[in-house]
């Protein structure tokens, strides 16, 4: 097995940085390496540059600079927006999808909370949204697309439906706010971001998702929505959230932004045929291979199949040693060895979640590293399951 | 004014990346960017590469890998081991020094707190650190190096004093555990950080401020210390800190503090001696100059000074404008027109506090630059005062 014959099929996990971002942020690790919050002039320019990167970020959501914290990842993103609003009222109930990310379930185990099961596809109905929530709910989260299934959320009609309880609420005089957090860790690049078609009230990305720096998150809240920060101190970004500002991951987040937002309509295509034709070659050999979430909605990059009799985690090792690399679910939790919770909530049978793997393509993949991949999976599999 | 002319002196609001860092940090920016809890083999390599990096960490400072937690920067690390201490008993107490670090005296604020004052020179007496402690203080936190003044907090002798209470709540029959956090923010490469001679139970320390990457810190804390996380999710670094690890800043950091550390006895004597050529230089020329905190316990880098009757902000500007980069406090908070809440703890006069400078030295400066800049100075302070 020759090096170049290694293919990556784990971008739901990690992104390479694209060239082009590491470019721009390269002066600001070495020479440009001023405090923002300084007054001298070459700290003006890091403020400016620092400045000119959020509003390239916000642009490409269509939001304003003003709306925006840079944090250190999703995850701190996810728990800033679920914290924020909830820890501002103690009584305050935070909802979340059975099959969100764990930072969001984490943190809504923080605070009263209820948890809204899903479709055995992984996709929630916005009618169950809505009648889960109560006058003491204060905060509801989604997951754009699903970091394991790769399962698209039908975000605009629980924002649609969250819009209506809200309504609702006004006319019998509940004065609790009602906001919808969107997770939209996996979603740069691969779907529309425009905040004015989510039609949601705080959204999270993540720039080590989408070919940019890594421990590097966004969290965006529309006006009116009020906060309480996670992490206090020199009072940075609006007190919301403390700590010297780090240019460099802003400019790299901007330009990566941009990249995947710019590519995004053909990259789709392109991700969704490969995909399409991985899923199809593994099918088309393997007669008991099972194609896990809805595959209506469902990501251009996601793969997720269950081979019942196998252990995802051997084929793991066994596809790596054939210059494949996968995953046997979402890389933070599942390949430790618990059993994923969103298979769990789909309803999948134990001997099919045990067997299962992830696949998510990316820009480095081709036809031929399909194929090449597609071949490793179903040696793999017939080995496994000593066929 | 040529470009070669500027001399920055602001080392403790931003130091710049040492190239030796960057040079150790760029494979993990670029191709080395799987994700460390992946399970094929090139994320097994990112995995050991994070994992020796926090052991090299670990060893700088005589710890184990196992207590350290990486976090976005030293806010992030004061945040949690406060936070982390104090949210898991609801009345227990915080006790803050009244110059400590924004970050530590607001994550205080959220809590039942007390904030115990220094003397006039800016140094933190032991013996008050323990008779302001009561049976339901869990927590004190005290820096190690003032961030404005540069004041050395006598740790040691803190830790002796605390560890004295602790004995005597024990004898009592008091159960709640008192620990000791120390924010070293300003130390590496300044102060021994050997935990066996401070003798502190938590310890913050940040990249950014050693030459090495921005919003990049790291918190230690002593087995047995029960931390509550303050960002949860995917239950990386035992669950006190979730979110995906990011390797580059996990190996820049560490090489940033071995470097630090190696260079330390050296340059502590080489920035001592330079600044106290600046100081000499100004003080011999401005009859008026003031130099603020303790001069016998300050920190090598650090020179705070007094023209009473000029405002600070615009000497920054004046200083600026022929090439010479400095502060009026630290840049988190004082440069945003507040008065410091370090200068007003030690009892400083507005108009002293108002017409104040911080300088403070790092590896560029030279005896030409400290020349150069305290010519600067004095023509400055000598023009906005009107000789």
């Amino acid at each position: 097995m020759t090096k170049s014959k290694s293919v990556y099929l784990d971008y739901a996990a990690a992104t390479p940085l694209d060239e082009r971002v590491f470019a721009v942020m390269r002066p600001y690790l070495t020479e440009r390496f001023y405090n923002p919050a300084a007054i001298y002039q070459a700290a003006a320019m890091s403020r400016a540059a620092w400045n000119g990167a959020l509003a390239r970020l916000a642009a490409v959501i269509g939001a304003k600079e003003s709306q925006l914290i840079l944090t250190a990842g999703a995850t701190e993103s996810i728990n800033l927006a679920i914290w924020g609003v909830a820890s501002r009222i103690p009584t305050a109930k935070v909802a979340v999808l059975a099959t969100d990310h764990q930072a969001a379930l984490r943190a809504a185990a923080r605070h009263p909370h209820t948890i809204i099961p899903v479709g055995p596809g992984g996709v929630a109905s916005a009618d169950t949204v809505a009648a889960r929530l109560d006058d003491d709910t204060a905060l509801v989260s989604v997951d754009l697309i699903n970091s394991e299934l790769g399962t698209i959320q039908p975000v605009r009609q629980i924002a649609a439906a969250v819009g209506a309880v809200r309504k609702d609420r006004l006319a019998r005089g509940v004065s609790l706010p009602l906001w919808l957090h969107c997770d939209a860790s996996q979603a740069a690049g691969l779907h529309d971001l425009h905040l004015s078609r989510l039609g949601v009230d705080l959204l999270s990305l993540n720039a080590g998702k989408c070919y940019g720096p890594k421990s590097t998150g966004l969290l965006w809240r529309r006006d009116g929505v009020e906060l309480a920060p996670l992490i206090v101190g020199g009072g940075q970004q609006f007190g919301l959230r403390s700590g010297t500002q780090d240019v460099a991951r802003a400019v790299g987040f901007a330009k990566a932004l941009e990249l995947a937002e710019e590519a995004r309509p053909a990259e789709t295509r392109r991700l969704a045929a490969l995909r399409d034709r991985l899923q199809r070659r593994i099918t088309d050999s393997l007669k008991g291979a099972i194609v896990n979430g809805d595959q209506k909605n469902r990501c251009a990059s996601f793969l997720h199949m269950s081979f019942i009799g196998a252990d995802g985690e051997r084929l793991v090792y066994a596809l790596d040693g054939s210059g494949v690399m996968a995953a046997t679910g979402a890389a933070c939790s599942a390949n430790r060895g618990n059993r994923s919770h969103v298979l769990e909530a789909i309803g999948l049978a134990a001997e099919a979640a045990d067997g299962s793997l992830r696949f998510s393509l990316g820009r480095q993949n081709d036809q031929a590293s399909i194929d090449f991949a597609a071949d490793q999976v179903i040696k793999a599999v017939n080995r496994e399951l000593g066929l």
